[in-house]
Order: structure tokens, then C-alpha cells, then sequence
């Protein structure tokens, strides 16, 4: 087994980027055909090359992998065009976290083998410290190797949100050369309200599940064969056709069957083995366009502007302007968002855009507007 | 002089519209190089065009001039493809409204004589009953081919505006033959505050200013000779160039001397042989974005939309979409203007869109900028 297992001080580390967003909260920029981690306005870059590029020093492109859907492959491949091609898997169908992440973990299996680390990592949050983040990666990737354990990234909370979900830390994990900081799970609590997020917040007990794990791959089996055993026997069929023409008809024929479920639920949920880090590395999984406008450059009367964009005794707005050679001007306005794209312009107010899903899909569903949302 | 009189009662009716209108208050439809009266948004024709076709049956296109500035005689003329072109004049400057009305009646002097009559109109005003602004006028043409007086068009005020002049009606003008309706004219009074303008309106001795007269060619040249003989003299002057190529050099050299003054300030202030009438048409000025927004249709939230919108949990809001193609989409949104054309969008409140100007300006005093608003 020896020449299978990476050293216990130097685990081979894998990253496997979900990229599997919809659209809408970004609409008009977001589209179905071109979903969240394809949205370019936070440093130029889509956010899923910010995801990749993030990695660098800790996981080269190489050992990157990214499970989308199969639709938005070309798309992805366009994006990230130093990742090679093989390594962007589009599923026929979504079938939310737990399949995805059997699906890459069997990837990394036959790849790296039963002792290969893996990071499972989201495509659109932003992330303003990335070299504390691949510290913490480092960190949960030393305690994955050593340990027979998964580990899940939290996030420090800075405000008591509602609409995530909440991880209660227990026991600190240690041991002669583990990295400090991780405590075993104690429990899973989906969205709690207002009180209940305050009270969590300020226990110092809880972090937020940003949704990305790291784990040994015979870990996750293990887990897999606990939980979900026909996940894992699914996703054992489609291994051996990685990297062969075959695999787009194994992929179609397992994920016809599979459950839709996320990982949470299907494995974390349950397992003993859970432990989680308090990650404090500026994440923002910027979820609204008024949550977005905190990333772009703010003007003399405090607009948040990204393109060329005129405000005049307005304060507050978040005004995007994607085409170039048009001119957005706001005026006398307080908190609205106003997104220009090349066909389609948003105007709502910043406390609206958390709503936004309900107006794209009235545009869907008139044939006189649908074709501004695909 | 029989041969250049009409009949007393059949006046040969002439009418000169003033097009000097700017693009400010209809940016970003509006624009320097295409104002107010070529917004087409109203019933799908530019308001010039609309202010030509609404004399039908009163003044037919051989008799209708438009004064407007030399750079836009061009789109004039393509606004208006029926008008004869050497009836559309192209000033040099802006000089107001009194070199305008002086240049209209010296051509309309040349073409019909002293004594036909000429009704002074916009270009940029809407008028929803065109059957009752004609007998209104023909009215005051019947006035004014039978006493040696001018005629104002009044509008009955429908609300306490203070963005209007206003204009005290006094003892009414009667005799055998006249029309019904006209009063002499006691005084004018310039943007009154808002409780005058209340006991203006409560009164019923007041009338708008239409900014819209009706006058014998004698008549005026007679007003003239009293109060601004020197712009009598330069439109003596111009009277022999028209129709002629050297018509645009005597423009030139008279215009750099006359004096910047409307045609209230210069002559009907003081004029004691004014009447006036009470228009009562369906006369709107449409000022603003805001107040457009009631001459286009409202969708079931009712916003007034034109062009291509979608609205949700939207409510008062004006929508203008000129750009075919292109979706506006307003969602949460309460009491909005949102204009949208091919290069330019704006945002704003209504109750900021009458002062759209200090928008236009800062847009027109910014390089970056300046070309949206020409």
C-alpha cells in the first residue's frame, strides 16, 4: 500500500470545484446560460477562474477538477483554458452535492489514489484573503491525512444571517502534529431565525457550512459505503470510464437513477467523523446584486459603481454596467440596484434583490420575455 | 390694397411653429442634437410632426412654417417630409421668442400679405382634443382678422402649476360678428409661488400662458414699431432674402446684433390690445418624464410602460424602453422614472425628473461623458 499512500506530512492534494449555480440572483448579468460562476465583475474574471486561480501554490491546475453540468461544459472549459479539458465532468443532470461529490471523489480515487486529499470548494463565493484561506485548506487537508476524518470549512459568522446554514462546534481535536483549530461537529441547524441566529452568533460556538469539505478519499468511501451505498456503487461503475469517450453513457445511465440530495444531508448530517475550522478569510458568497455592490468601487456620494455609470444626488446605489459604450445615469435615487447589460436592464431596490428568482421567472414564463433569461 | 386683403371673414390662416426647444428634460431620449420636439414616443411621431398634423383642416402644409435653430433644420425637414423645405428657418442663434415670432411674421408678411393672419405655436406641448384647439384657433383668427388686436391662447389651469406664467383675463371683447369667449388681456404674471397660484386658479380670471398667439401681419408689425422698432427694422431687412440663397447671410448678420428676449417680455407685457381666450383642449406641456409617463399606457401594476418592460411588485413607476431588442425589467420598485434608449439609461424618482437638468449638465461637463448628451 505504501506506494499508494502520500506521506502523512505531505498529502497529494486535489481540489474539486462544484460548479453547479444558477443564474438568477444575478440576473441580468447571470443567465441560465451563463450562471453565477461565469459572472466577471469582481476583478475582471469569472468567479470560478477566482476559484482556480485562488489555489495556486497550494493545488496546481493539474490536480484541479471541476463537476458542473453538462450543458455548461464548452462554457466552463472557455473560462478556465489552462485547466485540462478532462478535467471539467458535466453531469446529465443535477442531482445536488452528494452526487456530485461521490463523482470527483471517485475522479481523485482513480487519479491519486485511496490516500489523495481532496477539496471539495464552491465556484461562487469570493474570498478576500486567499493566502489564509489556503492556509486553512493546508490545515484541514493535514488533519484529513492523519486522521480518519472530514473536515468541513466554517466560516467565523460576522452577522446573524438567516439564510445559512449553521455548524455547532464542540470538542477541540489534537493530537501530536495535528494544527490546531478544529473541533468535532456537533450539529447541523439549516437557516435558523433572526433570535436563534443571534443567540448562535454570539455563543462563539457556531460557524457557518460554507459548503466546502476536505477529505482523504478512503475516508469519504468509507463514509459513502455507510451512508449511501448505492452512491458509491454508482459512481464505482463510471471510474473506470474516466477519461474515455464512454463516459458521457455511464454518466447518463447512473445519474438517471440517482437521488437528488446534498451532501449534508445524505452523509454529513450522520457521520461521527465531522470535524470543522473557524475560517476567517474575508468569504462572501456575495447571494444578492446589493450584496455585491460592497466588492465594486464606491463614488463621491457612496454608489457602488462597476462600468461607466453617472450618479447625481443619489447615495447608496449599487449601479453595474456591463456594455461598454453605454451610459448608465442615476439620479436622486437611494438604494436600488440598476444592472445594464447588452439586452436586458434590472432596476429594484437593494432590499428587493434578495427576491430577485420571482421576477426571473415571471420573465421565463412569457414567451414575450423568456429569452432573457436563458 | 384690396388685391393682399382677405375677406374679414375668411382670413388666410398661416401658422408658425417655434421648434427651439432643448433635449434636457427628455434626456436620455431627448438629446442636443435631437430635443424635445423630436421625441417620437407619443403616439409614434416626433411632436413637431404631431404639431403640424393637428392643424388639418385648418392651415394646410404650404401655409405652415417652422422656426427653429440652423443645426437642426435637417432633422426638422426629415421629421417633416411633407413640408415644403424652404418653409422650415433656421436661425443662426437663439435669440427667444421675439426674434423668432418677427422672423415668422416678415415671411409669412412676404408670402400672404398684411393682413393674413398667424397663429404662433409649440412644438413641444401634446394636445388631446385637435377638433377643439382648431376652432380655438379659427376663433382667434376671427378676432384677430377683424380688430387690430393679438390674440393669446390661454389654457383653462387645472391645478395651482408654479411652473407657468399666468395671465389675467379682463372685460370681455364683444361685437358684432366676433366670437364668443375672448377678454382683454389685464396683466401677466411669471411663475407664481404656490398659494397665488391656488387663488389664481379658485379665482377663474386666470389663464395659462400657452405661449401660443394669433395675429394680423399689420397688427404685429405695428406692436413691433412701438416696443422693439430695431427688430422690425432686421426683419425688413431679411424680408427680401427669403427663398433665396443669400437668405442665410442676412440671417446671420442680423441675428449676431438682436437682442436675447421673448416675445412676452418684448411686446405682449406691454401691449394694451391683447386678448386672450380660455382653451379648454386637452393641452399638456409634458414638462417632465414624470408627467409623460400619463400619456402612455399603464400595465396591470400600473406603471405606465412604453416599449419593452416587465414589472413585478412594481407600482407608479414610468417606464420607457426605446431600444427594440432590449428588456427593461423593474421589480419592488415604487414611483420611478426608468428611460432606456440604444446608449444611454437613466434612473430616477419622478419627483426628481423636473430637475433633470443638473443630470444633463454634469453628464455634458464631464469628458467621459459629454457625448451622451449631444
Amino acid at each position: 500500500m505504501t506506494t499508494r499512500t502520500a506521506s502523512p506530512k505531505k498529502p497529494v492534494l486535489y481540489a474539486a470545484i462544484l460548479a453547479g449555480g444558477r443564474g438568477e440572483r444575478f440576473w441580468p448579468v447571470g443567465r441560465a446560460s451563463r450562471p453565477k460562476q461565469f459572472v466577471d465583475l469582481f476583478g475582471g474574471k469569472p468567479l470560478i477562474a477566482l476559484a482556480v486561480e485562488r489555489l495556486r501554490g497550494l493545488v496546481p491546475p493539474e490536480r484541479v477538477l471541476v463537476v458542473t453540468s453538462r450543458d455548461l461544459v464548452p462554457a466552463t472549459r472557455a473560462a478556465l483554458p489552462l485547466l485540462p479539458p478532462a478535467q471539467i465532468l458535466g453531469e446529465p443532470q443535477g442531482r445536488d452535492t452528494a452526487a456530485a461529490c461521490a463523482l470527483a471523489t471517485a475522479w481523485v480515487g482513480r487519479a491519486g489514489g485511496a490516500d489523495a486529499v481532496l477539496c471539495i470548494l464552491t465556484a461562487d463565493h469570493l474570498i478576500a484573503d486567499a493566502a489564509a484561506f489556503r492556509r486553512t485548506l493546508r490545515a484541514a487537508a493535514d488533519v484529513a491525512s492523519r486522521r480518519p476524518a472530514m473536515g468541513l470549512i466554517g466560516i467565523r459568522p460576522t452577522h446573524p444571517a438567516t439564510g445559512y446554514g449553521y455548524v455547532e462546534l464542540g470538542a477541540p481535536v489534537s493530537g501530536p502534529g495535528l494544527p490546531r483549530g478544529f473541533r468535532k461537529v456537533r450539529r447541523f441547524v439549516e437557516k435558523p431565525n433572526l433570535g436563534t441566529a443571534a443567540t448562535y452568533v454570539r455563543s462563539g460556538r457556531f460557524v457557518w457550512n460554507s459548503g466546502m469539505f476536505v477529505w482523504r478519499v478512503s475516508t469519504f468511501r468509507e463514509a459513502l459505503a455507510a451512508y449511501r451505498p448505492a452512491l458509491l456503487a454508482a459512481m464505482d461503475r463510471v471510474a473506470p470510464k474516466f477519461g474515455s469517450p464512454a463516459l458521457g453513457a455511464a454518466l447518463a445511465r447512473e445519474y438517471a437513477r440517482l437521488e437528488k440530495i446534498s451532501v449534508d444531508y445524505a452523509v454529513m448530517e450522520k457521520a461521527p467523523n465531522l470535524v470543522a475550522v473557524r475560517g476567517d478569510f474575508g468569504w462572501d458568497d456575495v447571494g444578492t446584486w446589493a450584496s455585491a455592490g460592497a466588492h465594486f468601487p464606491a463614488d463621491a456620494e457612496g454608489n457602488a459603481v462597476h462600468g461607466l455609470a453617472r450618479t447625481l444626488a443619489a447615495h447608496g446605489n449599487a449601479v453595474v454596467n456591463a456594455e461598454k459604450g453605454h451610459l448608465v445615469a442615476v439620479f436622486g435615487a437611494e438604494d436600488l440596484v440598476v444592472v445594464h447589460t447588452r439586452d436586458a436592464t434590472l432596476v429594484c431596490p437593494k432590499a428587493s434583490s434578495d427576491g430577485l428568482k420571482a421576477l426571473v421567472r415571471a420573465i421565463g414564463e412569457d414567451p414575450a420575455t423568456a429569452a432573457f433569461v436563458r
